[in-house]
């Protein structure tokens, strides 16, 4: 059953921070060769995934958009949340493990799929029913082309790096802040203002920054300090630089 | 001055966690059409970025190898030691400065060039000194090749990730390690012994692995609980995955 475009199964492409030209050669090969490729959606939407790849898909490609059933429209801790993705996830489970019988399907994930995404849903479902986790395949993660949008190093020396989501509770982001030296914060949207306000707790507010589509033609940095708390995308990112010990310049 | 080989100037390329096939389509063009790159070693070391392009570079490219004068010999908060890199920086960074002049030089940085990379150090100065910031490409962190390597997702949900460095007195690791869901730490080597009793003094020596060369054909992947203390290389990582929130299957 295999052919000139891989063998039938699964494989996940992290596409990194959204340049498509930061994509790596693997994920390059991989997608520009698919005759089928999933990518998750929210309803109406194109697909931040799929918007990576335009361009670069084999005519006659065959689409499958997985569309989340919900998403921000209740709270991730209800049952019934937990009940409709359980269910998306399971129903696509079983329709690319079906697929992938005869057919290699790239899933397209943006940034790293390890690193808070979706696919890992559906990756623990496919290796509990069929036996063989799917292949994977790394991408430089969404923050890295964010603090790279910012032109400065978020790390030096000893610095901690605490990465976290703006879904946390007020309370928790402050504890969380106070242990690190440098900062991201995921999936800020509609939780802008409390991150704003975790931040301020902490001190850190003057040194954030706010970046949206980083690497992208419309990317956008700004210090969070001079921008509005309303209309801030879900995929955007908070961060604060760390200053650790570094050797200066001797002139 | 400009030539087929890029424009002059210096171009930081980060060339991710050690497979060549996940550098980014523009790392592997810009190393592949390189006339002229830098990299660090340690004295007497082939040196880890040269090591990751084996293979990639033109016949007739002039290597750079910028040899640390220092690198675990002495403490790194000593004045010796802090003179001694300072000098080593300032002196490189005249040194390329000249040659962008007239010749594009590609620097070859593992991993991502903004976290805990070498080369911020000559970043800063080059601004400075030339009043321009070279131009850095962002690469998969070795860290994220190194949770590939697991197999498994690293964050989940809401989960906290707190990327450290092995190098923190053992109070310091704890009290970091006390706030963070998912853990990573950096800059293995001599210190594994130490990251260890942090590791069980908060509970998570058990859920801890080690992994060394992530991605690379001598990768090894190990649960720490079963790994000796001795002969852990410095660019080994240790890595604890987070348990946070998903929706089950439901079969």
């Amino acid at each position: 059953m295999a052919s000139a475009h891989g063998k039938p199964g699964i494989v996940c492409v992290g596409l990194g921070p959204g340049d498509p030209d930061l994509m790596s050669v693997k994920a390059d090969r991989l997608v520009r060769g698919a005759l089928h490729v999933a990518f998750f959606r929210k309803k109406g939407r194109p697909g931040k995934a799929r918007q990576l790849v335009q361009g670069l898909l084999a005519p006659g490609v065959t689409e499958y958009p997985m569309e989340y059933p919900v998403t921000t429209e209740l709270p991730v801790d209800s049952t019934d949340y937990v009940a409709q993705l359980s269910a998306f996830y399971d129903d696509w489970c079983t329709r690319l493990a079906l697929l992938a019988q005869t057919k290699q399907v790239v899933v397209l994930c943006e940034g790293d799929p390890f690193l808070y995404g979706s696919f890992m849903h559906l990756y623990t479902r496919l290796r509990e029913r069929t036996g063989t986790a799917p292949e994977v395949v790394p991408g430089i993660p969404g923050m890295v082309g964010c603090w790279h949008a910012t032109g400065e190093p978020i790390t030096w020396g000893d610095d901690v790096l605490s990465v976290m989501t703006g879904t946390l509770p007020e309370d928790e982001l402050v504890r969380r802040m106070q242990t690190a030296d440098a900062l991201v914060v995921m999936k800020v949207g509609r939780n802008l203002l409390r991150i704003r306000r975790a931040l301020t707790r902490t001190g850190r507010l003057d040194a954030a920054w706010l970046v949206q589509n980083g690497t992208t033609a419309t990317q956008q940095v700004a210090r969070l300090a001079e921008v509005a708390d309303d209309a801030c995308p879900y995929f955007a990112i908070v961060l604060v630089h760390g200053q650790g010990r570094r050797p200066e310049a001797a002139w």
